[in-house]
């Protein structure tokens, strides 16, 4: 067994973390952290004519991923989904503190899931600036993150405006797709098609170098945690519009198009864990985010429009609708089951 | 069962966490969160001249805190312990993010627990700027805390010098005492002073207004989360120093005094959970440092002092040494049982 100092020496200092010349702030270079892991708090000196952009998740075993998901994976998502909401507000990354909470201090579990961490954060210049570690009845990993973005350049939920189109970023419904394969829901055609689609589920992409490329193109912005209709839902509502959505528009791929439909639709709409960019612009935009996504190598769809205020005014009760339609414009009704940390288990 | 927003919003969103103007740099007032909860990111300014403190520590039920915890006293200890890290590195308290993960949404244990959290938040005017709430298998508490403080007066661990005094704040022992009541170890002479002990483990007082007085004043700083005798270990093994300490010197309640001496030490050195500031400072400074605990209603003691730099070097396997001595100077030896979340249970 491992004490915790030693844990935390051993898996989580990194050469990246260590302490940096007092003065960072000072030199020409992109400032880091001036004082990493080891005392009582990091020091972050902040970079002039930015905001720090802050976001936290807690991941529970059991309830956001099996336990004998590969901790290799567990370490790059962790960090991903946090990655993914400094993406959904164009900022750059900067550095994370981890908290992780362990039912035991299994070396080799620890060794892949830093790697996996590691891997990730090192590929997006997000240095690791503290943490904690205790016992837990569930391995339990808590990370926050920080990011940076100038002023009034930050995409928000509340910024949609009426008559914007609603895009998306990559397909959807993948990574539920693959969370069905793993539930025995269903069987795809090959294991390579299952092996991407569980990757999706694994290993997400947060789209960092999109969320920034769109800034002061984008209204509105968030990245896609629990599904399309449950997150589309947070923009219209901070943004007190109203919203349709072509179904048929929604980008899917090959895999989740061979479903039955509405196992597709709730894949793509209600499933979740998609961490792609969910973002309204100006009609006006379109090329210039045409050409963001040629750049980024990125596929980007417009799915829908902001179609104006919604009709009920303020009131929490009333949540602003989407709209759902198909390709000839005739209204379709769904019924999907979302996904709530206290509903749907 | 209460939804995850409904909870979210129920018991977390305070006006002081609502949508601020949106350019509060701009303005002549103290900057707070431009973006508080309801979006992917919080937003916060950075103040003009200083550095951001940043701490996380993760408390799980059954291993930091009794299932049956007053809720109250766990919401005001969530944040305590953290603003007691912003203290021992002379930070001010600014914002705070919280991750949540709780068994069940029990209204009135959250009601209790998060008027708990905001009163010692808005004691020390911290706010509450994002979130995350989970279901997990026992209750959870992730906070991370920032600060402000100037670059270059930071109270670190790495600071101490040769010929410091070795200050701590406050009392030793009494929320080991606290627990030990209510571990069935010992009784205290009446329910009164039970009471009082059992306070100082639930409701620590994180010495956020020493810490902000000791800068330019104090070298090294920490505060006492896993006792002394550990605690100031980090101090020396960062610094690379040796220290003496005369035991006879550290100060202790009347509660504790009346122990038998082997639980007293135990208590007082190898407790934890005080949160009161071990600090070191040149000897030229004892007035001043006595000054201040004057001023800030703080008693602060001399109970030793930094000797030199550790005979060992850096290797970490020499850990540097604590003399410890009785006020007649002769050498005593010390058998404390430590706290180390993958040690001792």
């Amino acid at each position: 067994m491992l004490s915790e100092f030693s844990l935390i020496e051993r898996f989580f200092e990194r050469p990246t973390s260590a302490l940096k010349s007092p003065e960072p702030a000072l030199r020409g270079d992109r400032p880091k952290a001036t004082l990493g892991i080891g005392d009582d708090c990091a020091l972050l000196a902040p970079r002039r004519g930015q905001q720090l952009a802050i976001s936290t998740d807690m991941l529970v075993e059991g309830r956001h991923f099996f336990p004998d998901v590969p901790p290799y994976a567990l370490g790059h998502k962790a960090l991903a989904v946090n990655l993914s909401d400094l993406a959904a507000m164009g900022a750059e990354p900067r550095a994370f503190t981890l908290a992780l909470g362990l039912p035991r201090a299994d070396e080799a579990w620890l060794e892949s899931f830093s790697q996996g961490l590691f891997d990730i954060a090192q590929r997006f210049d997000c240095e690791l600036i503290g943490g904690d570690t205790t016992s837990a009845p569930a391995v339990n990993i808590c990370i926050t993150v920080f990011g940076d973005v100038p002023p009034a350049r930050a995409l928000r939920r509340d910024a949609a405006r009426p008559g914007d189109d609603i895009w998306v970023s990559g397909v959807l419904g993948n990574a539920r797709a693959g969370l069905g394969i793993k539930l025995g829901e269903w069987s795809a055609a090959s294991p390579d098609d299952e092996r991407r689609l569980v990757r999706a589920l694994e290993l997400p992409e947060p789209r960092v170098a999109l969320g920034m490329a769109l800034r002061g193109v984008a209204h509105a912005a968030l990245d896609l945690s629990d599904g399309l209709a449950g997150d589309l839902l947070h923009i219209l509502e901070r943004s007190k519009m109203q919203a349709s959505v072509n179904i048929d528009d929604v980008p899917r791929s090959p895999e989740v198009a061979a479903l039955q439909q509405e196992l597709q639709q709730q894949y793509m709409l209600a499933g979740g864990d998609d961490y792609e960019l969910c973002f309204t612009a100006p009609v006006g935009e379109r090329s210039k985010i045409e050409r963001i996504g040629q750049r980024l190598d990125v596929l980007l769809t417009r799915i829908g429009t902001i179609e104006g205020p919604a009709p009920y005014g303020h009131a929490p009760d009333h949540a602003p609708a989407i709209g759902w339609r198909d390709a000839s414009g005739k209204a379709v009704s769904l019924t999907l089951q979302g996904f709530d940390h206290f509903h749907a288990d």
